[in-house]
């Protein structure tokens, strides 16, 4: 049971757009047991979409596209199928209802032009997308199934969700799956790994494990697989090997099905109903904006500063002028009143402080580029303070330094709050 | 004159780690005259490989690869060159004098597993990566270039941009190519292009134009083609092309050679000598960490308020209870005390502020989710607020939110420093 990946756009090509449709189809692919074997880019262009159609169909049972369904005349995809399938287009009436409802929505006219977003190849199965104007198409050839879905990230997203893996699982008569992740911080892959070697030796064969660094940490994820009228089993097989994971190494386990650092925080703090408030200087508000990119914010974040001058470290967050005079703005002082100050001005259990020079300029002798201080605050007075050093690279420093944050705050957290 | 892009790794395959390396490698190969025809991504399988280093040689004079390079088991690309171009392998000096140095530096051991970095197949070019262990290795095959990179991000742009393109440009002697970038804001892409017609018509068959429509923004891209002596011939071209085109657009031209609008901010109060706060909430941090991943925002960003609740509104920003209490968070009067609070009291010639509702929960009847106030205040008492509706989706309410901030901000600076 094997799937290719078919995405179509000049846009794609020419690399002003990322594509991150690709890596969010496949982890959708394989969390339901279909198997990626490869991806593939091409432009608008009829010949490539129609040789690479062919060449998907030789190499895999399923082949996913999207991209080249819009109303522009740069956009072929469909005529292509057509042409492929030896199809005709019709206006497909649920598909053209979907198109009026969107555009009144708007308040916009329905042009004729517009209007052609309802027509579809007769020989393929309409899927309905509510999200937007072009439909998604399935297509049944030889055994094989083929899905040409709008290109917009969100589009697409929604229709893999309700409709395509669905309807994928239930054609093919796919796998049981069943995923479970664990998440270890505090140690590294190969140490890991040698740990719990005597536990990974004794699971089932249904059970497969894998390794997934991440930054920070490492995910490891249980993945069982059976028949449907398996799935009790299986899930006593993945909770009986949790279980046995954590007598050897608990003392790494920082949660479990989370996928990210900043996810940790959100759940550890809101679990304890504790707060929490940053202050930023190196950082410059990635801090923030990491934490109240997830929903539900609000429960724990009660907000931050972000501190760039040094006047700004001492008004908004009380960081004494001698301290910035005597030991300097990027230093363990420094970062540790701000990490105070920040905790007691915002009212929040516990507050995190970066200050540090990102570069790629700005480094003395004594201080040079990628020279970072981290400061923990806590309820009880705690001040955790950790010197880093990373390269002259702004963004991995930035990112690096966030990874550290979260890290010590979580161990702090821990400690306190067991 | 055209290459392909195969990028190696089950990471990529399986969606854990998006592949922003094929998008950064088509970039810098259009903008040095070389065509992109297609991106492909296979998982680590040697049949998979040289299936597709056959096809992409078949269909391009350029193949570029990266990944699999690493010392681990699963990386197999290097043996796979090998076993494709009948080579050996042997132990290259100058790229085992590169992989002691880099443990040196480390202060690792250097074990015998990463010894074997420095063997390369004998058939090719080896390039040294002076930020990585991983040889980038260069084949010629039937007039065709083929290059092994590693899939490091920043180690392959560092060979592309110092070794990779400039010798793909000494082997095929291809044109000279230069790009001009002109952003162009507040004018939708279909109005730009009808407004700009009679220019266009005029331009000179060497320069060929492109619209790359942007978050909030359309940006224009004049490229002049032509053979090397031809430089100061083409240089002028586009420089008369700029000239002519402002007598038309000018009005909506915002900067020239900018990639973004947080880049147009910074090149904005850079050049002004004028200095910028931010107070957030609905955007939590993300306006302070845009402008702050870039380097240099210390000569016009003082800091910032991420002011997630209310208290913090009021005691950081200084914005009133009572207004709090009589108008809400979200609404015009909020969004303009904590504009001109944090402006005054983070002492910044310009103080922008967002407040809203980003979702997908916390709407009510009369402030939906995605209801968002937006406030810009100025130098001389000025204050401009403006309400925006998104839907209930957070991460784009969010972008979203902040492109409208730092338009409304270009606007005010525009107006009030001619």
């Amino acid at each position: 049971m094997k799937a290719t990946i078919l995405n179509i756009g000049d846009e794609l090509l020419i690399g002003q757009v990322v594509n991150t449709n690709a890596s969010r189809m496949a982890q959708m692919l394989i969390a339901a047991g279909i198997d990626v074997c490869g991806t593939f880019v091409v432009g608008d262009n009829a010949e490539d979409i129609s040789s690479y159609l062919r060449h998907c169909l030789d190499r895999s049972n399923v082949v996913l596209m999207t991209g080249g369904l819009g109303p522009t005349k740069d956009d072929i995809t469909k005529k292509v199928l057509c042409d492929f399938f030896d199809s005709q287009l019709y206006e497909n009436e649920e598909a053209l209802n979907n198109v009026k409802r969107i555009f009144a929505a708007r308040g916009y006219e329905l042009t004729p032009i517009n209007r052609q977003q309802a027509w579809v190849p007769r020989c393929c199965t309409m899927i309905n997308n509510v999200m937007g104007t072009a439909p998604c198409m399935w297509f049944e050839h030889e055994g094989k199934v083929l899905v040409s879905m709008p290109g917009v990230p969100f589009e697409m997203v929604n229709l893999m969700e309700t409709e395509v893996v669905p309807r994928l699982q239930k054609y093919f008569r796919t796998d049981q799956i069943i995923n479970k992740n664990i998440l270890v911080q505090g140690i590294g892959e190969s140490f890991l790994s040698d740990l719990i070697e005597p536990w990974e030796t004794t699971l089932p064969a249904t059970i497969r494990l894998a390794y997934l660094p991440q930054a920070g940490m490492v995910k490891l994820r249980l993945t069982a697989r059976g028949s449907h009228d398996q799935r009790p089993l299986l899930e006593q097989q993945i909770a009986d090997a949790v279980e046995r994971l954590y007598p050897l190494a608990g003392q790494y386990i920082v949660g479990e099905d989370l996928e990210s650092l900043p996810e940790l925080v959100a759940y550890t703090f809101t679990k304890h109903h504790i707060t929490l408030a940053t202050a930023e200087s190196c950082t410059g508000g990635a801090l923030a904006a990491q934490l109240t990119a997830m929903a539900g914010a609000s429960e724990y974040y009660r907000g931050g500063v972000v501190a760039y001058c040094n006047e700004v470290k001492e008004c908004a967050l009380g960081v004494q002028h001698q301290t910035l005079q005597a030991y300097s703005a990027v230093s363990e002082q420094t970062v540790g009143e701000m990490a105070m100050g920040v905790r007691s001005r915002l009212g929040a259990d516990y507050g995190v402080a970066t200050t540090g020079v990102a570069g790629p300029s700005g480094g003395t002798k004594d201080c040079p580029v990628g020279t970072v201080w981290i400061g923990i605050a806590g309820p009880d007075g705690q001040l955790v303070t950790k010197l880093l050093h990373f390269g002259d690279r702004r963004a991995q420093t930035i990112e690096r330094t966030t990874h550290a944050v979260w890290a010590e705050l979580i161990k702090l957290v821990k400690s306190t709050h067991q």
